[in-house]
């Protein structure tokens, strides 16, 4: 069943909504943490172009962990697939998204896979380009084009924050560093992630992308292929076994489609076939997805039989 | 693209074949080691009835691992989906299937997901039945309903070699009712656990398990609803995110169906809607799936577009 | 300075009570369960025979851990030290006393030191004789020698209901089954250990063994060598590194003399070339070393210039 | 017994020697892979002042984690011991020293030990001074206390080489930065921490900071307190129970002395009221130590009856 009204959506965020006082909004950096915790709107992106919203959908939010995604296709077109998994596994791991622990304990140190900060690190790493500065460029350049949006841009303010607060990722990037997974300067990689994590866009843009990767990698309005489909593939297949951070079994069980959270309370789903979904609510869970998100994406996925299983 | 003839299936088969000299049968109890390493075979099974095989599809070998994929159906049907998983958790796991460290450091102790040995021997403690006899007369009525065939039975030998050289298995059930996950007699569970394992069938009988979860619980012969939607749901999407041993991640992306492994050889496919698959390959690589089987799967994906994502 | 009185000991008794408030006493057991909070005894042992004590020192309890020490001292006369030292080795461990993780993560599989309770585990397994019941006898013995006292044995009560909920420790044993470790039944061997634990005596046997032990082997009274220099040397050096659980580093540096703690609350210090000490006070802090035992021996330290450092 | 003689000395070395050929010059930085295998050389210092050696004893070398006892001495006396142990552990570790896990698994997130690499540079960040350099001179300025030598200084070229290469210490620092437990710049503290460990002497000065601490802090030409007893007291605690890295529980039962290792082939020994050591024997086992420099140490435990315990 497909959605036919901005009014059906409506309905459903102001159900999911009540979710929203459960949990809590980023606290790590001031400019995440002034969200408002009981925001929530979605938009649906249809194949055929067609698209439904509710809630603010012109706010821009910043991508975090959903840009995770995105540098990986870029990296896989850039690098090839072979190339990108000899730095970076590809199994789900029950660890928290940032831990450290499993790079030690596993040999030879290699990220279990490219949705935990660790393997997220290493596949911006493998971004193509003379400097940091075009590598970044590279990736804006991408995401605008899946988008299909030119002024799409950075938040600096906030990734001047993230910036200086990393000191666990730069723990992750020494750590690595030490074990040949990175070879380059520290800072510039630090500069281009945590500028990669600042990349604001709505849900309206959000969605689309999600469209883009769940038609193959094929650009809904214009039919041209954006993104090859093996790669589109490979995207959502980490978005089921290991989107969700360390919650990401259990959402595939409730909800089944392949779907990428961040911190900052955007969601992505790439429903293969079907749809593309972009959601935004800053409260999270202790896992650190949205948490009013998570119970939309249930009943959406209940009302408009989404799940692959 | 459907299959529609064994010579196709024949012609898969000598391909992956050769990859069966990369592997090592199992060695840990004797009636395993004698598997002939060079063996495979496979049987597809559609919901319209139609079938195709080819090698010695009238082989029987145990389950093993795949049983887990039953009892968890069994189980969720016998105390519900709540109630599971307050003894088990829904989360893959980057460890090896027989891990006990992550019972420990995570509190509360609970294992991570079903299909790690921790985890299935959780739910086999939830199969409902007076007495442990009953209870494994149970699963067997179940599994013999889901193949449609009432021979199948355990084997014998296995299940007393397996029962007597069960260490591991024991130390993780005495683990678990240190800390309430079990409070059953731990020999009673062992007993009831390896003859789970031992449960034997052929390739066509696990291809029509396989055709009954893809087709929503419902049987293709009879069109009868042999276990609940939710259950077949739940069933097929821990065969994505942990199916495979911990290799579930790299298989979720070379293949991309639900599928379940066993120490045998076996592996049980099910993708949704559209077929069931049953492979015996005895060889194993070293995360314990058949090696030769996972290389026909990818090719049989391929061929077929099987994956989901 | 020596001691000269027991009004010494007194005085710094009632001070080192007013600590036990702040622990619990063990409640995994009913009969551990009973003791009195505040009871805190102590006694003194010179190696010219001279004694001194405070408190009800005639009140038995049972070694519990303490008794690792000398099932590793008959096990090093039994088997001698490179035998012992092949399946439990000599490293401390940051790790609480019954961790089972250590033993998957470390290759081979060995426990770390014989005062964890896999370690003791396996260094019961060492002890010699023919059956079950004449190892445990020869234990007996070699304590009653020790202690020179014929009248020691162990509480039946306390080792039937250790016996019954030693899970955690059949977990330790049927892992070690499993690498090799252990080879014996698994139900044999929870018996002898568990006997083991529950052995009795009183603050003075306690710190006559632990003269033995400070003076290295020596009998105080006959001048009889109870056992070889060397395993007194052995049994002093892991009292030291690993004795007072995942504490010991603190009390090395606090107290600095070699000391073993059971769950009862009791306490043997072995001060080398000076005395033995024998405390119970059963209120344990949260690492499960007797929290009033451990100031008073802080205080002893001080006033009679004990610590090794 | 004591040592009467240089005779004495060289015969053990020539024993002792013999063993450097089964272990390795450390080769992470070319300054250090230059060293000669087989030498060896060894300094006794007694508390009158008189002191026997052998082998090449003006060699100089640098302290490399030898320095850890120092610039902890240094903290204590800066900081007091209450205030060093809120950021640093007492608790001896069966992990590498260079290990990060436990940083992660341990809450709060405290090094466990001021002798692994995490706890020394949350050691060194405490030294006080109001620039970088001031604290290395204050520390530079106690250690030529100690050693009665003010030519003492450190190996620019070592101090560079590691701190260009020393990946692994800074994810350390940025974690622990992550953690509160340190909360300055991380280069700055790189920078004290890599010419800290790149402090040079040689054997006979080592072996008199040995005899310093030995003698409770007490000059042995002098008789001024050089530093506190209770730190002296503490330094050799730590020594015994975590000096050797994870052998420290072997070592102390074979040799029973408080001892400090560093990758450049040193240790120091402190034995209470006895004497100090200073060794030199670049070839290393693979926990990090000085092969031969440990044989010798058995020896010389044996003949001059040094053990502790």
């Amino acid at each position: 069943m497909l959605c036919r009204s901005n009014d059906e959506l409506e309905l459903l965020i102001s159900q999911a909504r009540a979710f929203a006082g459960q949990g809590e909004v980023a606290q790590y950096i001031p400019a995440l943490a002034v969200a408002h915790k009981h925001e929530l709107s979605v938009a649906l992106y249809y194949p055929d172009g067609k698209g439904f919203m509710a809630g603010d959908t012109e706010e821009n939010f910043t991508l975090q962990s959903i840009s995770k995604v995105l540098s990986l296709a870029l990296a896989l077109i850039d690098q090839g697939e072979e190339c990108v998994f000899t730095r970076v596994g590809k199994e789900p791991t029950g660890d928290p998204f940032n831990s450290i622990a499993k790079l030690e304990t596993n040999k030879p140190s290699k990220p279990l896979n490219p949705m935990i900060n660790a393997g997220a690190l290493a596949v911006t790493h493998m971004i193509k380009g003379n400097t940091a500065g075009e590598r970044f460029e590279r990736l804006l350049d991408f995401i605008r084009c899946l988008t299909g949006n030119e002024t799409i841009t950075y938040n600096k303010e906030i990734a001047k924050s993230e910036f200086e607060t990393a000191h666990l990722n730069r723990a992750l990037v020494y750590f690595m560093k030490e074990h040949g997974v990175i070879d380059e300067d520290v800072e510039e990689l630090m500069d281009l992630y945590t500028k990669q994590c600042a990349i604001e866009m709505n849900c309206i843009d959000l969605a689309r992308v999600g469209c883009v990767l769940a038609m193959d990698g094929c650009d809904p309005d214009t039919g041209k292929q954006l993104l090859p489909i093996d790669v589109a593939r490979i995207c959502k297949t980490f978005m089921v076994t290991c989107g969700m951070y360390n919650a990401s079994g259990e959402f595939a069980i409730n909800v089944g489609i392949p779907a990428k959270s961040g911190v900052s309370g955007g969601i992505m789903g790439a429903v293969p076939k079907k749809c593309g979904i972009g959601i935004c609510g800053p409260s999270l869970d202790e896992k650190g997805n949205s948490i009013a998100g998570i119970k939309l994406l249930e009943m959406m996925a209940k009302r408009y039989s989404l799940s692959m299983f």
